[in-house]
C-alpha cells in the first residue's frame, strides 16, 4: 500500500514470459523519464502537445486548408496519412509518395512538424526523409522488421497500441525499437477491441495510468479512433489529459461529411479549438502547465 | 456532423433487438434529465458527489473509524457492503443483517446517507428499511426479479454495469426498474472485462461519454474496481470526472493491508482527501461547480 | 509433459484467488466422476444425451407437436422455457406457471424428462415440483442466492456458463451448489462473448476439453445459442461431441420463422434428426457408445 | 430458415464497411471451391491433411529426427519455423536462413513438402525459393505489404487468423492476396484472444463452420496454439475435424521439455500418431474419406 503498484500482469494467453532483465521502457532508479523532441516540440514535458489533422492526405488544397486551420487553433504538430492500412483492398489506400510532398509543403506553410505513418520496412527511408516523426500504426505494433527498421532511421516514433495488444506486449514492441539505440519513442493509446459497440473502440485510460506510473516514455491518446463519433471525442480528450496523457492525436477535417475516411469521427476546426481550450483547462487543473 | 451521435450499436452477439419505442432511460424532447435525491444529496446536479467507504462492513469500530474519516475528507455518502457476492463460496461473504445495523449507526454518527448492496429479492424489504440507496451489483445487472423488486421498494438505486454488459443491455436493465415507476436510478460504470490484465478491469469512459450525451440518468464511476490497485485510482477518478461523471464510488480503508477484501485497491483516508481535492479541481475546469 | 495439464489459470481481472482446498468439482484421487440421473436418463455415462425442444413454451399445441417430434427423432430429454430472461422488458417473457403445466403434459405424452429454467429463488420450489431438472441460465451463473436455493431443492441442475464467465468462475459457481450437498450438477457450455460477430457467441470447446480432463461433472454443449444461425448448428454439435461433450442442448421448432424467440437458430425436426444421426456417428468414432 | 446463413456481421468497432462487390473468397454461383496443391498434397479435397513438426527449427539432428517421426506417423506435410516472431526481442528468434537449408534437407529425406513462415516482405523471395508453402503468421494477418508480396510469389499460402481478427477482416486480408491473382490460399484458425485463460487462446470452431458454409478456400486448424497444453490438443483436433476442417497444423517435438519454444503444447511422436488415428476416424464418421 506504499504507492508501489503491483507487477504488470501477463496476458491471459500466456505469451510473453517476463524477460529476466526489466524492459528498457520501464522506469528504474537508473533510467529516468524520456522526453521526445520533434522539431521545436517536446513530448513528455510539462505542456501537453496537440497533434491534429486529417485521417488521410486527400488533396493539396484540402491539406493546406486543414493544416492552417489546426495551426491557428492550437495544434503544435500536423498529422496526416500518406499510406493508409485499410481492412479491405477495395478501400482508399492513400496517395502514397505524392502525399509526402504535400505534407512537406504544409509544414513549410505552417511551421508544424509532421507525423505520418509508415507501413512497409522498404518505405522507411523514403518516409523518414520527409517526416519529423514516424507513426507505427495499430496493425503494425508487432511488425518486428518494421519496428527495427523504423528504429534504425533515428527518427522519433509514435507507436500506436494494437487493437488487442496488452500493455506488456506493447512495451515489448517498444523494446524492439529501444534495442536499436533509438529511445525517442512515444506511446499512443487509441482504444482496444472489446465486446462493446457503443463506441468504435474502448479507450483504455487505465493503461495510461499504468504507463505514467511505470514507464519512461511519453504517452499520448487518440480519442478520435476510440470514440468513432465526433459527439464523444472532446469528453474522451479531456479524460485522457486528466489521466495524465502527455498529448493528443486528433482527427480534424474542414468538411467531415466529405472525408474519404473517418469523417464520422473528425472534428471541424471550430470543434478542435474548443477541444484545445477544454484540454488546457483540465491540464492546468491536473497540475500541468496549461 | 451536427453533433447528433450515431444510434447506439447493438451488441455483437445479436441479443437485444431494439424495442420499437425508445428506452425510458434515453433523453428525448419529452423526457428531461433525472436528478436523483438521496437524503440531502443530489446526483445529476451541478456538483459531483463522492461516495466512499470500505468494500465490506467488517466490524463496528472499523466502520465508524472509516465513516468519520471519509466524512471529514470530502465524502457526501457512505458505502459499505453487508452481503458480498464472492466468486467462491469459501471467501468472506459479509456480515449480513448485523452490518445493516452498523451502517445505520455510522449514518447517525456522521450524517452521511448510506448506499449498500442487495443481492436477493427476498432481502430487498429488509435492506430498504435501512439503506438510503440500494446498490445492484455487477453480477446482478441482469437479475431481472431483483431489479423489479428493488424498483418497487421506491428507494433510489445505484445500478452497476456488469463486467460483460454492453451499454445497450445496461440501459435495458435500467428499463426493468423504470417500468416499476421508480426513476431514481443512477448508473455506475466500474470497468469491463477485456483481454488486458494490467488493471483489474478496463474502465470504459467512452460509455460515460455516450451516456452523458444520450441518457437521462446520472452516471457515476467506481475507479477502485476498475484499477484494482491504489496506484492508479486517483488518475482514473480525475479522468472520470473530466469525462462527465456525476460522482465517484471509492473504496477507502484505514488499514488497507488488513482489509478482508479489496485491500489492494483501497485508499487510505489521506489518499482519499487528495483524490477529492484533485477531482473538484478537474470538475471546475470541466465547467462544473467544484 | 506427462499428460498432466497445467493448473487452471486465474481470470485476468484478478478475481477469485484460488481457495486453499481444491474445488469440489475437480477430480481428485478421492473424488470420482459424477453421473447425473434425470429419470431414466444418465448424463456422464457412455452414451451422449440429446436434450431438445423449443426455446420457450409458446402454446399447448405447439409444445406437444414439437415434443412428439423430438421424441421421435432421437431426443432423450425435452427442453422448453417457462420464464425467459430477456435483455429488454418489452420482449416476450414466457408463459410462466402455465408453461409448467404444459411441460408436465408433454412429459406425460412423450415420456421425456423435462429441463426448464428457474430465474428467481422464490420460484425454485414451484419449478422443482414439476421439472425433472432445473436449468440455471447464463445470466444467473453468479446469482448466488438462486444457486443455493436450487441446490437445496435436491433436483439435478443444468448450470449454463455465463457469456463472460471464466472456467474457474464457473466451477466456483458450481461450488455454491455442491456446498448444499447436491452433486447432481451438469455444466453446459453455450458460447462466450468475444469481439467476433460472425456467430452469435464463440463456442469454447477448449473449455470442454479442460473440463473433461479436470472436472468430475458431466459437460453438455448448447450449439444453438453459440451458432445463432441454423446453418452452423450441426457442425458445432458434431464438434462438441468430438471434443468430449456428454450431451447436447438443442433448440428445435416445427415452424422456426414463427417462433417467438430464437427462430433463426432453431432446427426443424428433420434437421434435428440429421443432427442426431451425425452426432452418434461422431460419438462412436470418438470411442463412445453410439 | 432455408439453410441460407445470415450475412456475415460486421466487427463491433465499425471497421470494414462491406465492399460493394462480394469478397473473392466467398463462394458464389460463379466461383467454386478452391483446392490448394502443395507438391503431391491437396488441401480442400476429400482427405484431411496433417501438417506437423516443431515450432521452430532448432538444430539439424533435431529437425531430421522429428521430420522422420512425423512422416512415419501420418503427417503429409512438415512445418517448422525459420524466423519466429516473438513478443519480446529477448526471446529466441529462430535460426533464419540456416533453417531454410535444414528444412530443404528434411524434405529431401522424408519427401514431405514444407510450410514455413515469412515475416518480412524483403525475405519473401528467399523463403519462396525453398518452401513449398509460405505461412503468414497471426501477427502478420493485416501486414498488407507482406500479403501482396507473398501473393506475387505464386507460392501457396497458409494465412493464419490473427489473435484479434474477425472473420470478415480475415477474408479481407485474403482478398489482398487474391487480388494478386494467386488463389492458392488456405485459411488457418488458431484460436482468438478472449477473457478466458484456461486455454492459451479460445479456438473458434464457429468460424470454421461459417467458413465451410460460405468461403471457397480450404480451412485448417492449429489446435496446438489454441490449447497451449498438450493435454487438450487431441480433443481440439478431433473437434476441428468434426466441424469440417480440411486439415490440421500440429506442433510435434521429440523432447518437448527441451523445446526452445512451445514445449508445453508440443506432442511427442507417439501422441501425434494417436491424434492422427483419432482424427481419421472422426473424418470418416463426418462423411469424409478417412
Amino acid at each position: 500500500m506504499s504507492g508501489e503498484p503491483a507487477p504488470l500482469r501477463l496476458p491471459p494467453d500466456g505469451t510473453g514470459a517476463a524477460p529476466e532483465r526489466p524492459l528498457r521502457a520501464l522506469r528504474t532508479p537508473e533510467r529516468a523519464a524520456v522526453q521526445v523532441r520533434v522539431g521545436p516540440v517536446t513530448l513528455g514535458g510539462p505542456r501537453i502537445v496537440l497533434m491534429a489533422g486529417p485521417c488521410a492526405v486527400e488533396s493539396r488544397e484540402g491539406l493546406l486548408r486543414i493544416a492552417r486551420a489546426v495551426a491557428a487553433n492550437g495544434a503544435q504538430m500536423l498529422r496526416g496519412g500518406a499510406w493508409k492500412p485499410r481492412t479491405s483492398p477495395h478501400d482508399f489506400q492513400g496517395l502514397g509518395p505524392d502525399a509526402l510532398e504535400l505534407l512537406a509543403e504544409a509544414r513549410a506553410v505552417t511551421g508544424l512538424p509532421i507525423v505520418t505513418e509508415v507501413l512497409d520496412p522498404r518505405e522507411v527511408e523514403r518516409v523518414a526523409a520527409v517526416a519529423d516523426m514516424l507513426q507505427i500504426g495499430s496493425r503494425s505494433v508487432q511488425n518486428f522488421p518494421l519496428l527495427r527498421e523504423a528504429g534504425l532511421s533515428g527518427r522519433p516514433l509514435l507507436l500506436k497500441r494494437g487493437m488487442m495488444t496488452t500493455v506488456y506486449e506493447w512495451l515489448c514492441a517498444a523494446e524492439y525499437v529501444l534495442e536499436t539505440g533509438n529511445e525517442q519513442v512515444v506511446l499512443c493509446e487509441r482504444g482496444i477491441r472489446t465486446f462493446e459497440g457503443a463506441t468504435r473502440n474502448t479507450l483504455d485510460l487505465g493503461a495510461v495510468a499504468v504507463l505514467k506510473a511505470r514507464c519512461r516514455l511519453p504517452v499520448v491518446v487518440d480519442p478520435s479512433h476510440a470514440a468513432g463519433d465526433v459527439a464523444y471525442v472532446t469528453a474522451l480528450a479531456r479524460a485522457a489529459v486528466a489521466a495524465g496523457a502527455d498529448g493528443l492525436l486528433v482527427e480534424v477535417h474542414d468538411d467531415p461529411p466529405r472525408a474519404l475516411s473517418d469523417g464520422q469521427q473528425s472534428l471541424t476546426p471550430a470543434q478542435f479549438a474548443a477541444l484545445a481550450a477544454a484540454c488546457h483547462a483540465v491540464a492546468a487543473a491536473s497540475g500541468r502547465d496549461a
